[in-house]
């Protein structure tokens, strides 16, 4: 089997565009949508031709297995378009690579890696005009599959459809970002499927959330099931903590995701003369380090969020601001890494693709 | 807000039924699914008074948040008819009660108990001829609420959809059943949403249990993600173990669900004389027991295979089986259970509740 051409991608595009209807200054994250999408459906045990056609409604049985088994993955990415109107991705193979250790474990089927870029590239071409370019705006890429094969019966689907679909977005987050360090609930299991993207993944983060925002705080950072006394992720991203001139992270496992940002940040760092520390990181140190002042800075970072400061933790009824320093680490790292992924500046790493 | 009564439930019928296009006598389980469903929508911040339509394609938005969080939660229950074509439903409240500790868990919102059991009754009314009597047959029945509410961020959705599916369905094992004690994936961690009927503890466990599929197994038991020293349930089902005389099974946890199935067992057991014990059981326990001739049997209960006995198991590369023993356990309760459920025999505990 060759390589898929661009000219095997059908186009049906959309009679009008909606583009005009979007106000590009104000946008949220992830709430309007352009107005094409990537199609691929797998069926008879193969992923037929993808197809470019218009965001619209997609009919499924009430008996699909997406709406029982959660058989269902993601991938967050986003598209830049620099001042000469040419597009840019971020390490896009590693997204592809991810997506496909995520369907394994979650027993759907891999995409083909050209069916993903080749299909992407396409559809970014169709829909250059709805990247954003104000500071802080892209396009939010979202590409997920999941089960349409039907029955009630708990075993994998026999039948899939991958999507890419895209979203104008600003800032994931508004303001100051303050954490609560979860006790009780968890994230994931040893064995389980925490380093996937997988829908599930996320619907049992959303109870503890909202319990945590009852009290005042946006974000879960996430600890070890079994003793509770590590800190792992904060659930919509891998955290980052600078203890004296140390930023530490925590490794990543079967319960941790190995985010695109995370590594990007540690090799960044690196580059910078940053000394960076990938080991288990105890809650007793975090909070010894916010007590004696050695605690500097603490950082989310996602594709959404790129890299979010942290403002302050709570833990067992206590709270810990952080404090407001200058030239922090993560607003070094964030404008290196923004500024690579819109080409506006030199990318000694080969992260940046043009499309 | 009085109860909802049968006259405010919307009924638009199919104008030709496909009953007759089924073979009742060869059913497979969950595969054909009757004329007609019940659905009810979350608009608005309140549910919608539930409809009767016809089982046919749903349309949602590419962006709907159960195709990118897992935001779904499903019941499994059964309807029986007896010789007088009288309708039988077994402990319908416990499912209502469950479908929305589960809904709380996963941050969607709660069904209220007389939409369902009204709309239930009603759906099962007009359904009535779909409801297998040949033995060991039923009509399954799927309440399940999904999120429709759209959105690329990861939070709860503001729309749902519930809905009760029909599914005339025989046996849901065919044959022996072997199971592997898994010690390397886990099905839930502590503080998760094991106990919750959620979509992505299904989905999680398909790739494990498709290797010990290739291994000869037709099933996981899984155990504590911590020390796998202990076992937990079998993904679709509770496990029951004889040791000598005494029926064992673990205690529900925040990992385990907490079967309907498996409390009737346990009340059954006990009133027919069969000593009980509810504790942890460790691997190491069951292993010891089936060298020295103590295990006498081992089965799985829940409501879609009622209590399907297991003829061994696999730890660590080594096969147990299990004696051929007459008078089992696991035959005398189902057959118990079974006679109570289609109307066969008395029902002293008030679980049989008459449509």
């Amino acid at each position: 089997m060759g390589q898929l051409t661009r000219e095997q991608i059908k186009i049906n595009k959309v009679k009008t565009s909606k583009i005009d209807s979007i106000d590009f200054n104000n946008l949220a994250f992830g709430q309007v949508f352009s107005d094409h999408m990537l199609t691929c459906d797998y069926i008879d045990g193969k992923w037929q031709l993808p197809q470019i056609e218009p965001f619209a409604p997609i009919s499924l049985m009430p008996s699909a297995k997406i709406f029982h088994y959660g058989q269902s993955i993601f991938e967050g990415m986003k598209a830049y378009k620099d001042s000469n109107n040419d597009i840019f991705l971020f390490r896009p193979l590693d997204n592809v690579k991810r997506l496909n250790i995520s369907a394994k474990r979650l027993a759907i089927p891999e995409i083909p890696e050209d069916y993903f870029m080749e299909g992407l590239k396409a559809l970014l071409n169709i829909e250059k005009d709805w990247i954003p370019t104000k500071e802080g705006s892209s396009l939010y890429i979202r590409p997920f599959t999941f089960a349409t094969g039907e029955g009630f019966h708990a075993s994998p689907a026999d039948n899939y459809k991958f999507i890419i679909a895209c979203a104008p977005s600003g800032s994931y987050f508004a303001g100051k970002v303050k954490v609560l360090i979860e006790e009780k609930y968890s994230r994931s299991a040893n064995g389980g499927v925490g380093f996937a993207k997988a829908g599930g993944n996320y619907a049992g983060q959303f109870y503890p959330t909202q319990l945590a925002k009852d009290k005042g705080y946006q974000q879960v950072i996430w600890t070890d099931d079994t003793t509770h006394e590590y800190i792992e992720e904060a659930g919509a991203m891998n955290v980052f903590v600078r203890i004296n001139d140390t930023l530490l992270t925590s490794p990543v496992s079967d319960r941790i995701l190995d985010g695109v940002t995370r590594k990007s940040i540690l090799e960044l760092a690196k580059a910078e003369g940053i000394k960076t520390e990938v080991r288990k990181i105890k809650v007793s140190e975090l909070v010894e380090a916010a007590k004696n002042g050695s605690l500097k800075e603490i950082f989310g970072a996602g594709t959404a969020a790129v890299i979010s400061p942290i403002s302050g933790f709570g833990f067992r009824d206590q709270d810990f601001d952080l404090p407001e320093i200058k030239d922090t680490f993560g607003e070094k790292l964030k404008n290196k890494i923004v500024a690579i992924q819109t080409n506006k500046t030199e990318d000694p790493f080969g992260w940046r693709i043009k499309v």
